[in-house]
């Protein structure tokens, strides 16, 4: 069993109106320090097989099918263990 | 200015339909070997000080009050740079 984060951000240039409000929200609460926020996804994900090269390759496939749009977002893989 | 990530994840126990729902469109996709799949957020955010402590201080401060649900979510702050 491989376990593996996948990590989905935004690309920069893209607008993030969630991160803005979260940033909005911050301010408000008192965290005027805080100068920018960004959104994005993580999958914690476990894949039943011992080959982790195999794992990697399955699940970037995996990102550019399903898990990340890829026309706006970057995605990450990073195997775990 | 720090840079840091901050990722909420579901503490385990708590169920994540979203997650399951993925975990199926991926067996849909061909993707049989995935046994399980958790969604969480990712918050890449810059505080706009020098003083890394209290950053992460800071962003812990936010997560209680803010970017996580700590009834059924775990928080990490991690300083990039």
């Amino acid at each position: 069993m491989i376990k593996a984060r996948v990590t989905v951000t935004l690309k920069n240039g893209v607008l993030d109106p969630q991160g803005k409000a979260i940033e909005g929200g911050l301010h408000s609460l008192g965290f005027e320090d805080v100068a920018s926020v960004r959104q994005g996804k993580v999958f914690d994900m476990a894949v039943d097989t011992s080959d982790a090269g195999q794992a990697e390759k399955d699940l970037a496939a995996m990102c550019e099918k399903l898990l990340a749009n890829t026309v706006i977002e970057n995605y990450n893989v990073e195997i775990i263990g």
